[in-house]
């Protein structure tokens, strides 16, 4: 009987582990920059729209105008859902308590198999990519009609000549949004639809990486972000705001959160040690539309780095994407509950960009595990039966 | 700026890459040995009931008599649907075509709603639990009900004083097993509520790792299950008989298909390099059972063998727990369209067992790739601009 191989442990949460090899991008923690497809995402984020990108992401490159034009015509056309679902989407609204993102993990599970997606072992890459970018429409299309069907309201049907971000909010509020509403929520989307390998894109790649349909893989990935610890949540950062209420109790709000050794929502990143280049953008996305609210996060964000260096100097706590986030849906009108949801929209862009690279790459991700329990063979109990 | 740290490369797939210390149990696959906490799988399948097995992985010991009748009795009682998720089984079976496992992540998904599934991360350890053993009682509910409303049939209630198996079977076909198909039946699913760590198991834990709620880490699981690459499909080796026919067909049959390339459904494994203990004891039951196929199964068995060693000599091809699966689930009369979901209720034992686990020493699991792609910052092309 020969001995089993050793296995190679591995750190906890598999931290540093590269598990593999990417072209869609990354996140260079230490430097604060992040990328796509070796372009900085920030700069995509000012510069292109979310078809653009999300070409870029999908496709392997940065579209050309006429390309620009055909890929916006052609997912504007995938905004229309199966019958079999839209029939469904009422009853998932009705659950109680509304939880939206949960209800897209069952709606997307249900558009899946009624669009009958295959195993993408079986199917060429090109489908694969055309199932991608199905699916990645239709998220939107899902979610606001989740959202309109809690509040006892139809579908909205966007007009086909907005793009991504305008449709999504025209969706949402069944009213053409103004176009410097539509153009800050884009610039979030854009900035959100990937950050390296986070736990929901490495779930959509282990369950790709069995050859399982691109839906299979989506559902575990927007299960995965439902998950506190997955980050994210704007909604948190919003209340913190709230709660303050007035710019003179910024101070010692702040001191006694931190004092007491409570977390400040909007601040810290596991990666980042340095300015989140996502929320640079979004700072000044929320500057510039204005309002009292964006001034008065400023305010609070400057009063809470200040708080932080006087309690916790050196520890290299900036603030994170979430904390203007937050300000920049809510002066767009996207309401509260549908933040983390939104987010989960923008980021199918990059799970299904990953989903692509897994099965055109394919090898089956399966680790293994040290066991430490009682040692085999353990003999039954005496006089143990079958009960 | 100081450098990144640079990533573990990890080999491709995380093969035996150990990610996670367990005490739920471990494949030995050179020494042809699986345990469930230190107990010999197949020995706890032969003396041991579903339910006595199902509380060893899910609480951590075998129960005493008295015990085994409380959770005997306790899980009868959650064999009942939530209204919202009994309504909604029938439009999921019209969805054509019926694909159970899809319907079953759907309905997984969307009963972790109405019940109200809590983030894993919010809740005491006893509570997940709870909710693991309440949601694998429900998962065979689901199963059969998807499967007798695609049929057109209204859903059967079990009788509460039967146990987990041959409940199975009278809620999938309307009638009372008896007592051999039954405890077949339970056989095989003893011998496949867990198997290391599988793709499935590693799905859950990573969604799990996240603090999300056990739903979501189910329907993961089941998505990955659906995955080629995850194996056991019970029902392509039946169909290997099928195509043989007889005795007499079956030396050129199989001896053609090795010769052309083609692998032998129902051979092989990529832990076991000897029996695999699942195959041993299921043969052993199939002839039990009885009848002309288990018979012919053997024939065609001692056939392969021949041929492989004929033509792969060296190869240490051996019978896989597909092999007999199905000629034991087509003998107790479960359709063939409901081999893997079978296979997915039982292996929900282990995936709850897993998340459980996880829940309780938990840290996210996150890791890093490499990226090849073109190198940051890339210039966005002249003249690029927004479209």
């Amino acid at each position: 009987m020969t001995e089993p191989a050793k296995p190679i442990v591995a750190p906890p949460g598999l931290e540093g582990v590269a598990v593999a090899e990417t072209t869609i991008g990354d996140v260079r923690g230490e430097e604060g920059f992040f990328h796509y497809r070796g372009y900085n995402a920030a700069e995509l984020a000012r510069q292109c729209s979310f078809e653009q990108v999300w070409h870029l992401l999908i496709e392997g490159e940065l579209p050309d105008p006429e390309q620009t034009t055909k890929f916006r015509e052609k997912t504007a056309q995938l905004r229309t859902l199966p019958e079999q679902v839209s029939r469904l989407l009422p009853a998932l609204a009705e659950i109680d308590p509304f939880a939206p993102l949960e209800a897209l993990r069952t709606s997307v599970s249900l558009a899946a198999s009624v669009i009958g997606l295959q195993p993408t072992m079986d199917i060429p890459a090109e489908e694969v990519r055309r199932e991608a970018i199905r699916m990645t429409a239709l998220v939107p299309v899902l979610l606001t009609g989740l959202y309109r069907a809690h509040q006892g309201l139809g579908p909205v049907q966007a007009d086909p000549n907005l793009g991504y971000a305008a449709a999504y909010l025209q969706m949402l509020t069944g009213e053409r949004p103004d176009d410097e509403h539509a153009r800050a929520v884009e610039k979030y989307l854009i900035l959100t639809m990937d950050h390296g390998f986070n736990a929901s894109t490495f779930t959509a790649r282990v369950i790709a990486s069995t050859g399982a349909d691109l839906g299979s893989a989506l559902v575990g990935a927007i299960g995965a972000l439902s998950g506190p610890l997955h980050g994210g949540a704007p909604s948190r950062a919003l209340h913190t705001l709230d709660e303050i209420g007035t710019e003179e109790r910024a101070y010692d709000y702040l001191r006694d959160k931190v004092a007491s050794g409570e977390r400040l929502m909007g601040f810290g990143h596991r990666v980042y040690k340095t300015d989140d280049p996502r929320s640079t953008l979004l700072r000044e996305v929320a500057l510039q539309l204005g309002g009292e609210q964006a001034q008065f996060a400023q305010h609070v964000e400057q009063t809470a780095l200040q708080v932080l260096n006087e309690l916790k100097p050196g520890r290299r706590l900036y603030t994170n994407v979430e904390f203007y986030a937050g300000v920049v849906m809510n002066t767009a009108g996207i309401p509260r509950e549908m933040f983390t949801p939104t987010f989960a929209s923008s980021r199918t862009v990059g799970w299904t960009a990953a989903i692509c690279e897994q099965a055109a790459h394919n090898r089956l991700i399966r680790p293994s595990a040290i066991y430490v329990g009682p040692q085999p063979p353990r003999p039954l109990p005496d006089g143990y039966g079958y009960v």
